[in-house]
């Protein structure tokens, strides 16, 4: 890989900055086998929380989860991390930006739709999911998994080019919503898989793990309590529409 | 207006890069009053159309109208514009970033639909939407609207701040779609139509309506095709889902 590695950061600590161009917790190390020191680089997006509203100029209006890629994008400006996340080269970086665009109406929609329709609204929210909506959400994301396979990732290693870089960490953590639902998105996808287990090996595998520890656990939720159902449901039919 | 006036490139005419630094066209010119001369910056992002597959790194696949605002970001950095347009200033940065990802999933989209349901599936391809659809798509329509006049522009000149940007321009393509469909989004929005003042004034007059020029006649949409309905249908229903 070329100029240095991934380190992720974890989840659920309240991702504050001040932790971003840190090396890792001295108590538990934020890397896998063979990765080398180097800046870090958030990988759960759509979970950071930022400790002051003066850290991050996002932080003062909290206006969705669209958020979470201009913070990625500031992050590795900001920490001017290795070249190979967000490239300086104009071309290289209009296919991360593509990327970026691409999957806010496809993939992620998909990906937090088959969450929500297979386990989260049926299981955790107690709300019925017609069988005819999850097929629906499910070929939508198949879709799109196609497109990503295809259009993007082709027979590349990663999906901009031979280096890991935002797009796939965007990418990854979208995936795991479906896998943490029980969906089968690698089975009979050879090149998605491998491609899997390359940003894996380049996050290193402890900490792909540790940072998707929760997301994994999705099928196995229990019931909410039924006034937090009451809060939640407008809110979760607003965000999957 | 910091660092030069804002000159947008016009429609339909296969918007080659060549086109996007250059002066306007010596015949007419691409600037209303006030204008003053600087860099090109294309307003129609979604009307791009590239001549050669090598002059642009998205050019070879097609995949969708995301392409439009990694398009954007390119033109902006390879041909250096004004700062103001994609600031290298990190927060200020973070900001454009921020609303190009936000507006995706919402502004874009509500806009897209607003102008489907209310004319162009109805009228151009005589597809009934029914008064509950088209009452639901302009309530989320409202909401986007509020959101971008109340959290984003808030009382600012422009969305980031006191100068033009990106946004601004991603942004005004959007609004004109329910326009020309005949929604009034500006009316009771002092603040949002005041800015949609002052950005006509900073990209010209006469070039903003001459970028406009089609989508503001598409309420004056004839009835297409039978053909060309049944090929347009299952494509315009997914695009705008």
């Amino acid at each position: 890989m070329r100029g240095g590695p991934a380190r992720l950061v974890g989840r659920g600590q309240g991702l504050a900055e001040s932790r971003v161009p840190g090396v890792a917790r001295p108590e538990r190390p934020r890397h896998g086998s063979g990765a080398l020191p180097g800046p870090a680089v958030p990988a759960l997006p759509r979970r950071l929380h930022l400790r002051q509203e003066e850290r991050h100029p996002l932080r003062a209006a909290h206006r969705g989860p669209a958020q979470s890629v201009a913070i990625l994008l500031y992050l590795a400006r900001k920490y001017k991390v290795p070249d190979h996340w967000y490239p300086r080269d104009p071309q290289a970086c209009a296919r991360v930006d593509e990327y970026l665009a691409w999957q806010h109406t496809t993939l992620r929609r998909n990906c937090l739709r088959a969450l929500w329709h297979k386990v989260m609204l049926p299981v955790f929210l107690g709300e019925p999911v017609s069988p005819e909506m999850l097929a629906t959400t499910l070929a939508e994301l198949d879709m799109a998994l196609q497109v990503l396979e295809g259009k993007f990732l082709q027979d590349k290693a990663f999906l901009i080019g031979p280096h890991i870089s935002l797009a796939d960490l965007v990418a990854i953590t979208e995936l795991m919503h479906p896998v943490g639902a029980g969906c089968q998105v690698f089975k009979g996808r050879p090149k998605l898989a491998a491609w899997r287990q390359r940003v894996e090996a380049a996050v290193g595998e402890v900490l792909f793990q540790e940072a998707h520890e929760v997301i994994l656990k999705a099928k196995d939720s229990q019931p909410a309590d039924p006034s937090l159902k009451q809060k939640m449901l407008p809110k979760v039919l607003a965000m999957i529409q």
